[in-house]
């Protein structure tokens, strides 16, 4: 194609959403990456998505302010504290206090305003079915739902100009199978942040769900993590 | 029933949310009013908002930030001007400059949220799509697919706990019945706020798509229209 299409990419500065974005650019879509800044304790990951953003080549990054604090509900935004060293059956037993409630729905609705504006068609993301930390909106049948959402709420999908995809590329993948594909994307991999309750320095736990899994992915793909854990 | 049931009411400060809020609590439900600060220029809304949560009896009301002015391409968050003076054929041949992309899915997405937080199961919105201006996100064809997104994309929902419900109680009236209505359920029609391009202080232009409807609609229903409207 002469002009390349355009994406949008929600970024959240992790391995799975960072190898999501490569993977788009390696699709040869011009890619919008799109970050949110909703209160997270972890805020540290909007500078990690910014830098991956820049690495990966990212035509533009953009953070969008979301007041979610307002309405509470959630580890991830301050209310109680973040579940540590859980086995993996506790992880796919229920879903955890770090569910931050309808947040993909959120996320999503916010891509789908903005792939609406810059004329976009495909919005990615980078959702995991597999060792996914027992979320409800990191499923196919969600992804679909809100893909026939995008087609019908919008004016570019309701005078049929664009007929809108939501791409979840790692959707079926293990996270040692989306290591390797970090690896063979070029994904510099000591840029992403995955943990949920980093240090003041911005160092990871090692024992949050989202660093467990992550060092089982690593660890199960043969791959040399190059972030610093405690001891 | 001992316990009222909770209930998210999307309110704007506008004939049609407060309407639909003074509805849902008419019918019972326990009312948690959620309005929306994302850049708009008639930002004045939000204090009627507040005024008729107040007024109603709405049993909290909050305002949550969005930064949607971060991605541009609405008349509404400040790009381009507002158009004036449009006959009621010019208004539903096309979606006008003062569609802001996905604008209702970004709010059911919060209220989506809120609701699970809170357990409630119900959600109401005052979309239209009689006399609806022209956006696509106010028709009954993407309500019902956004219930679909609501109940399995949260945890309430693929627990099997909760069966949620988008209410548009008002979808298909037309203005001078949503008048009506809000007459016989008690709405303060002098705190409704409607204009999308009010004056400084406060007051409505009386030429803009959301004026004009408003007010063939209280001249079609033979009620007064307690606003003041420039000569």
């Amino acid at each position: 194609m002469n002009e390349r299409h355009k994406a949008v990419c929600l970024l959240s500065g992790g391995l799975d959403s960072s190898t999501c974005l490569a993977y788009a650019l390696r699709q040869g879509f011009e890619c919008y990456a799109l970050s949110f800044d909703y209160g997270q304790r972890h805020r540290i990951e909007l500078e990690a998505a910014a830098r991956l953003a820049a690495q990966l080549g990212a035509a533009r990054h953009r953070v969008v302010r979301i007041g979610l604090g307002e309405l509470g509900g959630s580890a991830l935004t301050g209310e109680g504290s973040v579940p540590k060293s859980r086995s993996p059956e506790e992880m796919t037993a229920g879903i955890p206090t770090t569910y931050v409630p309808a947040r993909n729905t959120i996320f999503l609705a916010l891509a789908l305003g903005w792939a609406e504006i810059l004329g976009a068609a495909d919005i990615f993301i980078g959702v995991n079915a597999i060792d996914y930390s027992g979320y409800p909106d990191c499923r196919p049948e969600f992804i679909e739902a809100f893909e026939q959402v995008a087609n019908l709420g919008t004016k570019a999908g309701v005078e049929g100009r664009v007929r809108f995809r939501i791409h979840a590329p790692l959707i079926r993948m293990s996270k040692a199978e989306i290591v390797k594909l970090a690896v063979e994307l070029g994904v510099d991999l000591k840029l992403t942040h995955s943990c949920y309750d980093p240090a003041a320095d911005g160092r990871p736990c090692g024992a949050c769900d989202s660093c467990l899994l992550r060092r089982k992915g690593f660890a199960e793909a043969g791959v040399a993590d190059p972030l610093e854990y405690p001891q």
